[in-house]
């Protein structure tokens, strides 16, 4: 057994081993710790006991190409110098791990690299990808601003890739706003691919998040944009299209966030262009819904029976009463049951509303956690209550 | 009892005592003659024996409104001085009536005046309706024309309400490769509404039709319009959409087209333009099958099964081998089944050819009759054969 430091210790090694998304790699740290599967590859041996469910042959051959690349591994001090820089390594377990990157299963990410303001696993709560073509036209481009804006300035956070066209236009349409961004590159965080998006990535950190799951100096690979795509269809609640020609990368996020069961939405534009030709593929064959706009994202991504009459305008000048970073309809049912416990004067105490919510005392914890980041409830002298201004 | 010519001129003077689509005359026709309809109008009596299944109260209104109107049918010649000129009348029965009116029940057309050059039985077994926005953008009078032009190249006739905006630009774009077009009018034929497509309507009669259940020289109604949408949805196959507001009449015949079980389509277009709403209205909510191009509709209107290799390029220009009016992927079943039937040379009997395909010999004779105005067989001494340019 190994302690939490040498299990980060060992997930940053073994980042420099293996391509993002190994799935051998994956299958081994369900019955390994890392640790483990770091002393394997330095060792002679080519077999872990107790590894008996899977394949020796595709273990040994996995085993062999990470030992080729041990030499890569930079020396001890390496992570203790990352992450005294801006960059900070959040590992499955911690506070900051987004829970739904499980549903990859074995392809879920060994760490991942953040710098940025945000919260990952907070921002995460509420977010919605828009992704695209790179070549996007003026149409696009602008319909892809005008979505990051409308729904960041509702309090959803605006998951893309970092990328040239549509994915820089979402992003700089969150950003328009003061909303919250997080943009998951393929390439390191240092190294910063594409790199004419450098001020774009510096940007986004001040009130979002840059993340990669690949060690901070790495160039990109052309597998590890689809690797990465994964990330991006995990991260959020569901992903609209925004342009995309017939053979575009971002039909590849639209599968995978299918495959993850997370809604797909396609954003339609002129039958004339080429790059919606993607868009109009995926509606046809009904992998999409179609959307025009904020509102018809946020109905299909808020549970039913939570519907909530906003005006994306109103939310972009401000003009709404409160200022929280998740508008009410759009919590999820538990937390939401769990606001309804916390009283709106005195306090109660947590095992209290954990009992009238119906759940158990680490949910209520967790749920209070994230209404408080929210701004919904404050910790009192008898427990939590309601702040002021969020209303009933 | 009345003969042919008795029930001709009822159901002329009928037209001009009930509104188009009048669901109680439609009903009385069930259950009595034209003649006697008329009759009971012209009389001081309030009920026809025998009309026991219709509320006595609803028919004694009806009547008494069309009573009301009797001073505005014409002298008893105006039927054959109209007949003597470029219009035609057409009845239920007759060898031109396209039976697929008579999905619409009780609000099947009384008659139809036509003019035109093309049989509006035969131009409507393998037609598609494109309807739209009058007050269409530049794009959508691109892409209704580019639609028309390349499913009329295709051997399609284009149904369509010969308005400003998209249904022009069907027709023209039918016009345009030498296809045949049909144009359903809201008002009489002599009347010609709009006024100011008097050109295009004498261009569509030269290949392709007019159309109207109005006596010729009666003006449209508000309310007539819709009535005429219902004629626009059950001639068709199936009715496409290009560009419809949201509270546009177009969405009023895609919606009975629904009711009459007829695939609905729509283009899409930028969500930008309000003029595209109505399609993106549709296509989110499932009512309309999102479609590109001709290639979409001609796979949604096609049996399955029946799939065809075209190209409307190839078509337009007139590069494919044969000239049918109606390629061979879209002629019905059972018309595909009794071309089987026709040897390629020799010649077979209509009663061999029928008992082949498994069908009647009224059907093998109607389908012989479609086949022959087709250009795919054709009579010879020992009965039928197919063609030469037809291949197999």
């Amino acid at each position: 057994m190994t302690g939490a430091a040498d299990d980060r210790d060992a997930r940053a090694a073994l980042s420099f081993l293996a391509e993002p998304g190994d799935l051998v790699l994956g299958a081994m740290l369900r019955q390994a710790c890392p640790a483990e599967v770091l002393a394997l590859t330095r060792s002679d041996h080519d077999l872990l006991p107790g590894l008996d469910r899977l394949d020796p042959g595709t273990v040994s051959r996995a085993v062999s190409r990470w030992r080729a690349r041990l030499a890569s591994v930079p020396s001890p001090g390496w992570l203790a110098m990352w992450a005294g820089g801006p960059l900070r390594l959040v590992c499955p377990g911690d506070p900051e791990w987004p829970t739904q990157l499980d549903d990859l299963g074995d392809a879920r990410p060994l760490l991942l690299w953040l710098r940025g303001a945000a919260d990952l696993r907070f921002a995460c709560l509420c977010s919605v990808s828009i992704v695209g073509a790179r070549a996007a036209t003026g149409y696009g481009t602008h319909v892809a601003g005008e979505l990051g804006a409308d729904l960041a300035g509702a309090g959803w956070a605006i998951v893309s890739g970092g990328a040239y066209g549509i994915d820089a236009a979402a992003h700089r349409g969150a950003l328009a706003v003061g909303g919250c961004t997080v943009a998951i590159l393929a390439s390191g965080l240092s190294f910063g691919y594409p790199r004419g998006h450098q001020e774009l990535f510096d940007m986004i950190c001040q009130t979002g998040l840059l993340v990669s799951e690949r060690p901070p100096d790495q160039a990109p690979t052309r597998p590890g944009f689809l690797v990465r795509n994964r990330m991006i269809a995990a991260l959020s609640r569901g992903t609209a299209v925004v342009e995309a020609a017939l053979r575009s990368g971002a039909l590849n996020t639209a599968r995978q966030a299918g495959e993850l069961h997370r809604p797909v939405m396609a954003v339609p534009g002129p039958v004339t262009s080429d790059q919606s030709a993607g868009c109009h593929e995926l509606i046809r064959d009904g992998r999409a819904t179609l959307v025009t706009g904020a509102c018809d994202v946020v109905e299909l991504l808020t549970p039913l029976g939570e519907a909530q009459d906003w005006d994306p305008a109103a939310n972009r000048t401000g003009r709404t009463g409160r200022d929280p970073a998740v508008p009410p309809g759009v919590i999820d049912p538990v937390t939401a049951g769990v606001l309804r416990a916390v009283p709106a004067r005195a306090g109660r105490g947590p095992a209290t509303i954990a009992t009238l919510a119906g759940v158990d005392l680490d949910t209520a914890f967790r749920c209070l956690g994230l209404l408080a980041a929210a701004g919904y409830v404050e910790r009192c002298d008898q427990g939590w209550r309601r702040r002021r201004e969020c209303g009933s």
